[in-house]
């Protein structure tokens, strides 16, 4: 008998892991960034609302910047550089007309947002992200985090609004 | 001295009266609107994003829709009708080309939300607004509700999109 209670014990607690592992698989929305480590930030899409921008182009998208709590506090207060903990969303979906808008207006004027396209933050932290002005930089696809080599073209491209902290987007009132 | 006790009550009285007003008008954000009764709902600003879009033509701006409680559970659900108390919000501010991210873009393909232009509400309720589709229309600028006849055109411009309740923005995933 006592073969068989080791047996048990081993089933049960193994069961208990691999429950665990599919909870926490659920519960990580995706894989890490391979540069910054950033996954996605669990609640993104609830955060507030920074401002909002259109990009023609290949882009040829509507986006809009999302703050979490900190993020929005500092660009409310006005005040540069942004704290720790700050974490900025960029959404973006494609640039579709809208025919049914085009209808009620009477004329060829409204664009929506059609499909996601991807998403990107901007995560705040001084010490880790030192050598790129503090921010950490990630993008994603369909949850999959771009590749090294994408995420290297980040910060050059943000250096030029140093000024503003590295932050391109100011608040819409 | 006692017709100087009642002058000085009086006095003590009416100030007590223009502090209130005072205080009551700094908390009131704006007026009702004409028609529906509406004011702007305090905090609304902070509300979760259903979508972006851009308008041409006379409007030109880049506008966001966000939602209370009610209304993002609504969406996210998928179930039409909104139930009461569904309040959309739509911001909008002029399209502004953003000659600072062109710059970083190397072409001219870059436009930001500038100068808020007005604020838009619709606000579910059943039997208040009966006549209307069970919503009321709302549009403020610089905190001052349009005047009736603006109002008049809300609805009939709603009427086409019958079939989502008279909403025409689709929550973007």
């Amino acid at each position: 008998m006592k073969g068989f209670a080791y047996l048990l014990f081993a089933v049960v607690a193994l069961t208990g892991v691999v429950a665990y592992m599919a909870h926490a698989s659920a519960h990580s929305d995706a894989e890490a960034d391979p540069i910054f480590g950033i996954k996605i930030p669990p609640g993104y899409r609830d955060w507030k609302l920074i401002s909002v921008a259109h990009e023609e182009g290949n882009l040829n998208d509507l986006r809009a910047l999302l703050g979490n709590d900190v993020a929005i506090k500092a660009y409310r207060a006005g005040k540069l550089p942004f704290p720790d903990g700050t974490i900025i969303a960029r959404l973006a979906w494609s640039y579709v007309p809208s025919e049914e808008n085009n209808k009620v207006f009477g004329r060829s004027q409204s664009f929506v947002a059609g499909a996601a396209t991807n998403v990107q933050f901007m995560v705040k932290d001084s010490r880790k992200y030192a050598a790129t002005g503090g921010w950490g930089f990630a993008q994603f696809k369909d949850g999959k985090p771009d590749p090294a080599a994408a995420l290297k073209t980040c910060f050059p491209c943000h250096d030029p609004v140093k000024a503003r902290d590295f932050v391109f987007t100011r608040y819409a009132p």
